[in-house]
């Protein structure tokens, strides 16, 4: 049975006397999410501070069949963590501990709401690399990156946020704490538990402490940016590259000419580090040992770009020789403000084979010129950049119109035109809300079905983040 | 409702008249397992030459009611693939095609029943690394190892098999074809379903069909041997070498000392590469490009060494200069015929905090020493080895008494010490028939019960390798 829409504030903070629940005008002070300034909604907000305090008030709702929307540091690209009016909402933000270094096991125990950059700074200090990073560092929680299965700029070399997690504790639906704080890199000691609560979007159960794997620090990072004038010899060189660099090889990001060229604008966006115009460009990092800085890392990335320009794989290149040199590389490919301040400018977040890719962003670009020819005297625009070493391509689509169908219709060209090639319409940001109509697109009816019956399984009244994902059957 | 026990051959092959079912002496013609010799047992032997074919099964062995025990190469080290009298087998040994080797997406798509050696060859002609290896390579299947979620030698860099799963396919209990060939190293698109059977011994789902990340081969290796003077500086030595080494410090195992003079006992073991008599020892090997060798990973192990003795950290090293010498120093980590000669001889695979590892170790031994004082004028042994950056001991329990306690004996010892360390008493074999009696130790009541549940919703009559990992209760 479905769970029964919550009530108002004053009926639910007479029915749960013994939690601090903030009323709707505290919620709406707030912003709904970073992608949307709009007020907040909400029937109340409780911020719990023990995983004993989240167990009982869900333990509550669950008796009530009372639904949940649980919130990290609500930077998600999905709308997952978006409540509705008279939904409850329980936010981690005021479990930030970070409980334990372990310098010999090199393993981080963190609360659930610790902000990511507090944690890769805190192991940072110790001599370690927590290997996950994205651009919501500064506001993004430990417990919504791994609700969301977080990606980001280093998965060609350390893996998603499933390969850093090594246990964890999450608290199911009906209030029981599943305690899987698991500290070693083996461990095949029956089902691994949390691999149902990483990248299930907070709709199996609630994170609430986390053991994660340490890197070692990693001190010295050269900065390259090259140009290509064709994409076949993208993975070419991705193969070039890894062959030279082995491991040392941790960010390796694509951007199309158009997209190149829109940001680097003279007048109007960056500097252009190098000639405007090439049809492909690549940013890598190279990061090493700094006691080997000259010898090593430096010598072998220089070798390996000259060879890759000897065999006609790439067609130029430069390599930051400072810090300030790497910031105006890597600027070009993380400040897209040149595109996205042409509203209404959509972002998607796709996988595909990178095979593919190619003949995929043509066939797109191809769609939104004929169906945006000159709106405002521009044609429509779509621009594309991504982690393309991960098949993960970022798209911004600009049609140049306010109309109310612009985005209904940029979504069916970006994910009808990916049904062919076996991609996925989220690459790393999740479903969420957004994107749920379209996930027969990458996931068939038996997975879906599945799904549900996982999902009825460890919450059978359907309390815990209703209606992500997709939607429940009537069997509920 | 619990699966019915399977009845004779002769009334299988009545009701399966569509499936080619090979009689008992068939069965009895091989041996049970790479560990016992003896015949195997089993009502009857199935080998499926197509997904379809094993859908088609499943379905009437659900409808009956017949329980099912799924075989890959039989070299399982926990007992999970020994069938018993009056029970159907269906092995996957047949279906062991490699489907495609996708050199721009770098990814293999391969059926299960193919041999993990045969397709390291086969990417390595392409010049890929397939990072999962262990020693059971030439007779191990790929759907055994995501079945149990296999470990090896490269866990440190690479991760275990779980790390290289992109997609799978696999049949449900019921007959239900799961088909998630997912080829993207990110896809975030709803839940990651193939998790549910990578590392649940077959209880869940028959593994068919795989896809599989590549790596880019790193053509030199380079290895070396270092002695210890105290446990203390194995964890500092190993963050010592991958600050210099990064991504290119790909094993590194750790051998006792005791370990190390048994197995190069002079006029019974191998020549010892080192002196004999040191605590510890640690082997690992440093891999790379080749065009780099010497200026390289020569240079930079030769550093990094040179600093660790400098330090302190270690006491004595030596680096192969041969293929020959490798090959040497590797087998004195992995022939350990010596130890095993003296039967009994009882293996075990834990996992622990590396810095509990000592006083666990010293523990047991001591325990050992005291249980078996003076057997067969032997005092009982216990030897220790293992991937001891991955958390992960093996241990050889030597106790010089065939008496029938001796291995339950052996077990307590290894078991119930381990429990204050919240360690695992399966790293990489799995939990099979033969541990699940201490599955206790490492898993609370809440998390096996909700195992429980998981099995129940996937395979409500229990048929799919019932009695694995776990018993189920009255509930069923």
């Amino acid at each position: 049975m479905a769970a029964t829409p919550a009530t108002a504030y004053g009926t639910l903070a007479e029915r749960f006397p013994d939690f601090d629940l903030k009323p709707p005008d505290v919620i709406a002070a707030r912003a709904t999410s970073f992608w949307d300034p709009s007020p907040a909604r909400g029937a109340c907000l409780f911020k719990p501070t023990s995983t004993d305090e989240v167990s009982r008030f869900m333990r509550h709702c669950h008796e009530e069949r009372l639904p949940v929307v649980i919130q990290g540091g609500r930077t998600g690209c999905a709308g997952g963590a978006v409540a509705g009016d008279g939904q409850i909402i329980m936010s981690l933000e005021a479990m930030t501990e970070i409980e334990e270094i372990d310098e010999t096991g090199r393993t981080v125990t963190v609360q659930a709401g610790c902000i990511l950059q507090t944690l890769q700074d805190a192991v940072a200090e110790k001599g370690f690399l927590l290997p996950l990073d994205l651009g919501a560092r500064g506001s993004c929680t430990i417990g919504g990156n791994v609700a969301t299965n977080a990606g980001g700029i280093n998965v060609l070399r350390y893996g998603m946020v499933r390969a850093h997690v090594l246990g964890l504790e999450a608290v199911l639906p009906d209030g029981t704490v599943l305690s899987s704080l698991n500290r070693m890199l083996k461990n095949n000691s029956g089902y691994d538990l949390k691999q149902l609560f990483i990248g299930s979007e907070g709709t199996l159960g609630i994170v609430t402490r986390v053991v994660l794997r340490l890197e070692e620090a990693q001190p010295h990072r050269d900065t390259a940016l090259v140009a290509l004038d064709r994409f076949d010899a993208v993975p070419l060189f991705l193969r070039h590259m890894q062959r030279h660099l082995g491991g040392g090889l941790t960010a390796f990001e694509a951007m199309w000419g158009d997209y190149y060229d829109a940001v680097t604008l003279p007048g109007h966006g960056h500097a252009a580090p190098m000639a405007r115009g090439a049809p492909y460009y690549v940013l890598l990092d190279s990061t090493g040992n700094a006691d080997n800085t000259e010898t090593m890392n430096g010598g072998i990335l220089t070798d390996a770009l000259a060879a890759a320009l000897d065999d006609g794989l790439i067609t130029d290149a430069v390599i930051a020789k400072s810090a300030r040199e790497t910031e105006n590389l890597w600027i070009v490919r993380e400040n897209f403000e040149a595109i996205t301040a042409q509203t209404p400018c959509f972002l998607y977040d796709v996988s595909l084979p990178m095979q593919h890719m190619d003949t995929y962003v043509t066939a797109v670009q191809r769609q939104v010129r004929q169906k945006w020819p000159a709106n405002r005297e521009q044609e429509g625009q779509c621009h594309v950049l991504g982690h393309v070493a991960d098949g993960n391509l970022h798209l911004f689509i600009c049609p140049f119109t306010d109309g109310p169908d612009a985005k209904p219709v940029a979504d069916r060209i970006v994910y009808e035109t990916l049904t062919p090639y076996g991609g996925a319409v989220s690459a790393e940001h999740g479903i969420g809300h957004d994107k749920k109509d379209w996930l027969g697109i990458t996931r068939d009816e038996t997975e879906v079905a599945l799904m549900r019956r996982l999902k009825r399984t460890i919450d059978p009244r359907g309390i815990l983040n209703p209606g992500l994902i997709f939607d429940m059957t009537g069997q509920d």
